[in-house]
């Protein structure tokens, strides 16, 4: 990839995105579960760039959703409102109003209070409602706890038994119907048997759910998939759906699974200039354009982000990568190796595809990114860096 | 505060900001250093709402500035210019340039690297810079490490012998005027030993520039001022007055401050609506329709925020307060003694007027909150709610 041409082209700080490694990775997914009915339901949190969404889309994605807000860029992104789900712990009652009416594919209820909901909004719009229950299977998926979902302590879901009560309640309803299973344990998940027993425990529910003549059509296992950000050993597509795929013996389910940072993750960059080098004492500082309020997941999970200098290469010492934001807590990398930089060389921070932008904000009065999607090895602007205009639009009339 | 009809005629969730609060922690700063000439200078990062600015401004307040965005911010907000501060470790040409033309009072560098930027865009635009120089005075400001700045292994300031050289570089260039010395050791700071360390460290430094003829006109104690979230005890601006004065005798320094969750923190309020109530296991949760999105300080500094419940009193059992979002980082409260509560019901989260909305963002593709002052007893908006159209209109065409 060209890094010096883009950010001469587009200046940086820069969201780069590898059109065609996202559709690498859609397509050893889609592969993976070949032996079977099944929806990809890209996760739009990841990154929810109408491009990005509308790319996926052509691929043969769905979305899965977690407000309004994702919803209404999934249906612009052109994504079939049949491959539409709604999840989320918090649904307000405009968001599931327009969630009816969009009629998309279902929404993946999270608690009986939501339940009850629902159905009251769905008798005032004269509507049904199709349903899935999102299931908590008391798995330790073994990640970052702010991104662990799938315990009891979490906010996420309901237990089994509480689940299975509320199917009941779904088929005595005239307005519930209750189409799917979910279950969603976590976030960059490494490890195969959290995913074994989530599938298990979900699978089992499905069974007896059939045994109550309740026929569940779309099996949702959620997403998680980690990706490789320094050396992790990462779980092979081939072996997740096989984790999911031998608990459904003699089930004609729809498996459905929701990948966001397994999609996007690898396939981003985010590309900075240096603005200085500095010494406190030993400590070197490379200070950089980018800073937390472009990519918050180091400060925020501590999270690794491999960061190269571009065109560069040769020996080099450890340097703390950091940004113009008024804070400690604003770095990108801590004790980074590398060469001797000056003003005006560019750096790129890697696997940045995922919870990059879209946590983004304008902290210190920052303008947001521009971001770029490289296809066919030609780029092209899918998102116009932001201008102080756009930062004061709703408050300037007030003044 | 009449939460109950705000939220009503605003909606939420909602940020309010009591501004009588704001003027009269803006004048128990001013008297405390009535013995002197002083400078307040907001720091805008705290909260950037260009109505708060302008209350600030019109109480005589000058600003400290951490980019571009922000001192822009300043001036249309009516901050005279010679008002006007610009710090930050990472300033970019620009930014350096656009300070420079706009005549602002000074540049507080912070490397000798940009130092040499500052000087070289000088003479590019055949002007001289005013100066203050950032020292790092290796002091322990006792905070969270993410807003701990004064310390040797921060990325902040220079140390007092590199402070030392770039004074003596700036007198012998005809380009940059040293006119201050500049200090910050960090945020929610409720120790008065560290500011007092600081201050004489500072002090002796502006007594050695004066053996050397240089003539420094603003002490600059910056910011960092604790506030109450929780059962802390402050700091009383009269002892931090003091703390910095007792090392001023014999010198004629105007002296400049910075606070800014001194200003808004306590002044600010989130309004929340209840939408479930939940129950996983023997886990209680309250899920508001206001998120990590919204207000990150719980999520990233593990921050305590008092909340209430608005017009409901009595016993209650502990819950959880989290948002919508998709992550188990996403709470604004642990453990908080609560009511038994509706879909409906109010909650105000405390003590939300610094670093809340300034660091909000549209995560999950959520809506960045309404804004509203409070004033003589009368509310109006200063900040419209986010729409769909907003979120997506830079990415749109390029669809």
């Amino acid at each position: 990839m060209d890094f010096m041409k883009l950010a001469q082209k587009y200046q940086t700080p820069l969201y780069i995105y590898d059109f065609d490694h996202i559709c690498e990775q859609f397509n050893l997914l889609k592969e993976a579960f070949r032996a079977r009915k099944s929806l990809i339901c890209y996760a739009l949190k990841a990154n929810s760039n109408l491009s990005v969404v509308k790319h996926l889309a052509a691929l043969g994605a769905g979305c899965d959703c977690v407000s309004a807000g994702e919803i209404k860029r999934a249906l612009i992104a052109g994504v079939s409102k049949y491959k539409i789900i709604f999840s989320g712990v918090g649904k307000d009652d405009s968001e599931i109003e327009f969630a009816l009416k969009e009629d998309i594919l279902m929404l993946n209820v999270e608690s009986e209070a939501e339940l009850k909901r629902v159905e009251a909004i769905a008798r005032n719009l004269n509507k049904t409602a199709r349903i899935s229950i999102r299931v908590n299977p008391n798995v330790d998926a073994k990640t970052h706890p702010y991104i662990s979902t799938g315990l009891k302590k979490n906010k996420f879901g309901v237990d089994i038994d509480t689940a299975k009560k509320l199917y009941i309640y779904c088929k005595n309803s005239p307005l519930l119907e209750p189409i799917g299973i979910h279950c969603h344990i976590g976030s960059q998940i490494l490890d195969i048997a959290p995913y074994r027993d989530a599938a298990a425990v979900t699978a089992e529910l499905l069974r007896s759910l059939k045994s109550l003549e309740i026929d569940i059509k779309f099996f949702d296992v959620g997403g998680g998939l980690g990706i490789r950000y320094k050396d992790e050993v990462t779980i092979k597509p081939y072996d997740f759906a096989q984790a999911v795929l031998a608990n459904l013996a003699g089930t004609d389910v729809t498996v459905v699974c929701e990948p966001g940072r397994f999609l996007v993750g690898n396939s981003g960059y985010l590309l900075t200039k240096v603005l200085y080098e500095k010494y406190n004492g030993a400590k070197r500082f490379v200070i950089t354009d980018a800073a937390m309020n472009d990519l918050i997941r180091p400060s925020l999970y501590e999270s690794y982000h491999e960061i190269e200098a571009v065109n560069k290469s040769g020996g080099g010492t450890l340097a703390d990568v950091v940004g113009p934001v008024c804070e400690s807590g604003d770095f990108l990398g801590r004790e980074v190796l590398l060469p001797q930089l000056s003003h005006g060389d560019l750096l790129v921070v890697k696997s940045a595809g995922a919870y990059g932008f879209s946590m983004s904000s304008n902290y210190n009065s920052r303008f947001r990114a521009a971001e770029v999607a490289i296809e066919d090895g030609k780029d092209r602007l899918i998102r116009k860096r932001e201008s102080f205009e756009d930062l004061i639009k709703l408050e300037q009339e007030y003044l």
